[in-house]
C-alpha cells in the first residue's frame, strides 16, 4: 500500500460457488454475478460453459489448483487482492460449494486481513449433484440418519468413525486406493457403493456395486478416471437399485420410460 | 388405474431443491421450472417469495410436513401422482436439497412404482447457506477434514462418532435439548458452535459461542426459535471469530466496512 496518498475504497470480492458443472445448476445469484462481471477469477475445476457466461470484455484470471500443483498455493491469488485494492469488484468462482473442501476459510481470512469486503455465495455441492444424478438419497430414514463428507485426495481416515452415509470427494484416479482404505478402516466389503463421475455434465457416468467389486466394475465400464468424481457409500445406494428395478418392471408393462431420466441414459 | 381404456402417457414429476430461502439462491434450472409450472406441489418450508415465481394460473398443491403433523405422512401426495397419471408435469418443490433430509428416496420409489418418470434437481442445502452466512467453512484443512450432517429433530445419536465438523439440521426450538444431547454424547463443552437461523433471509440471525453457553446466548439475542435453524459445531467456528476480529481492526484503521457483508449486518 502506498503511503503517499490514502488508498481508495476497495472493491468487493464475491466468493461464489459454481455448482457441479451444468450452468443451469448455478444459483440465480451466481449467474447474475458472472454475467455482470468485469473481473472473473476461476478455479480449473469450473467448466468453460460457465466461464463463457461472462461478458466478452471481462478479464479472466486463472487461479488455484492446477493439476499437479500443490493445493495449498495461491490461496488468494495476489492479482485478486490487487484488483480489489484498486477499487474493482472481483467474482471469484469456485467449483461446487465454497464451504465444502473449497478452502474458503483461508480466503476469507486473507481478504479480511487485506481490508477487502467479501461475500460468500453458496452453491450446489458435488455430493448433492451426484445423489440426484444417481437416485441415491444422502440420508433416508430407513437406511441412514446422517451423512459425512470426506476427501479422497488423501487417506480418508475420518471415514473410520463416520455414521450413516459416506461421501468421498475427489476420488477419480484414486478410486481403487480409496476403496482399499475404506476396507482397511473397517467398512464391510459388502457395503453398497456408487461411483458418480462428471455429475450433471453430458459425460456423466454412474457405476454401482460394493466396496469389494466397485473398482473392477468402474474399470469394466470404462468410466474415465480423469473426470471429477465422488463415491457414495452406504445402504442408501440400495434405493438406486430398487428404483431401477421398479423402472424396468414398469417399462416392460407400459412401454413408457419411467424413473429418473438422467440415470436411465447412463 | 382403470382397466377400461389404456392409460395415457404420464407427465414428469420434477423433485426440485428450492434452496435455503432466498429466491436468488434457487438454481437457474429450478427457477425456470417454477416460472413455467402449471402444477406446483410445495412443502411448508418453501417461502412465499419462491412460490410466487410461478405463473398466476398455476395450481398450487400444499404437501408434506405441516407443523405438528407426523413427518412420515404424505410421502408423495396422492394428488401429485393423480396429476402426473393424467399426463401433467408436476414441479415438486422441497426446501434445501432433496437428497439431504428431504425424504426423496421414498418419493423416487413411489413414483417409479406408479410408473411416473421423474427427475431430481439438486439445490443449495441449509448447511452450505448457513456456512456462507456465518463465515464458517464446513471443512478447513487447519481445523476439520470432514463434515457430518445429522438432524436435531430427534436425539442426534449419530453425532457421537462424527469426525470433524458437525451440522445439526432442524434444531430451532430443540436447540437446548440438542446441545445437552451433544454434551451427553461426549462432545467437550468448550467446542465452538454457531446457531444460524433463517440463513439468507432478511431475518437471518447468527449467534456463536460454545456448546456450554450457546443456548443462553441465543436466548439473550432473542433469536426467534420458530425460524428454521441449523447448528454448526466444531473448531471451524473459530474462523468466523478470526474474520470478525480482522474486520474490526480494518474498520477502525480505514473506516471502510470490511469482511463478510451479510454477517456484519447481524
Amino acid at each position: 500500500m502506498s503511503g503517499a496518498s490514502p488508498p481508495g475504497r476497495p472493491g468487493t470480492v464475491y466468493l461464489v460457488g459454481a455448482g457441479p458443472g451444468d450452468p443451469r445448476l448455478l444459483t440465480v445469484r451466481a449467474a447474475e454475478l458472472i454475467r455482470a462481471a468485469a473481473i472473473l477469477a476461476v478455479d480449473d475445476l469450473v467448466p468453460p460453459a460457465i466461464v463463457e457466461l461472462a461478458p466478452r470484455t471481462a478479464e479472466i484470471i486463472r487461479v488455484g489448483r492446477r493439476r499437479g500443483a500443490p493445493i495449498h498455493r495461491h490461496v488468494v491469488h495476489a492479482e485478486v487482492i490487487e484488483r480489489a485494492r484498486a477499487g474493482h469488484d472481483v467474482v471469484r468462482l469456485k467449483g461446487g460449494d465454497p464451504s465444502v473442501f473449497g478452502r474458503v476459510g483461508e480466503e476469507m481470512e486473507a481478504l479480511a486481513q487485506a481490508g477487502i469486503p467479501f461475500e460468500v455465495i453458496p452453491g450446489v455441492t458435488a455430493a448433492a449433484a451426484a445423489a440426484a444424478a444417481a437416485c441415491v438419497p444422502l440420508t433416508d430414514r430407513r437406511h441412514a440418519s446422517a451423512v459425512t463428507f470426506v476427501t479422497g485426495h488423501t487417506m480418508p481416515t475420518p471415514a473410520a468413525g463416520a455414521p450413516g452415509t459416506l461421501v468421498l470427494y475427489m476420488t477419480s484416479a484414486r478410486l481403487a486406493a480409496n476403496l482399499e482404505a475404506l476396507l482397511t478402516l473397517g467398512w464391510p466389503g459388502s457395503t453398497p457403493a456408487a461411483y458418480v463421475a462428471s455429475a450433471t455434465l453430458p459425460r456423466q457416468r454412474v457405476v454401482s456395486g460394493t466396496l469389494t467389486d466397485l473398482a473392477a466394475r468402474v474399470a469394466a465400464a470404462d468410466a474415465a478416471p480423469a473426470d471429477p468424481a465422488v463415491l457414495l457409500v452406504g445402504e442408501v445406494v440400495l434405493v438406486r437399485e430398487h428404483v431401477r428395478q421398479l423402472m424396468t418392471i414398469v417399462k416392460r408393462r407400459s412401454g413408457w420410460p419411467a424413473g429418473n431420466r438422467p440415470v436411465s441414459a447412463t
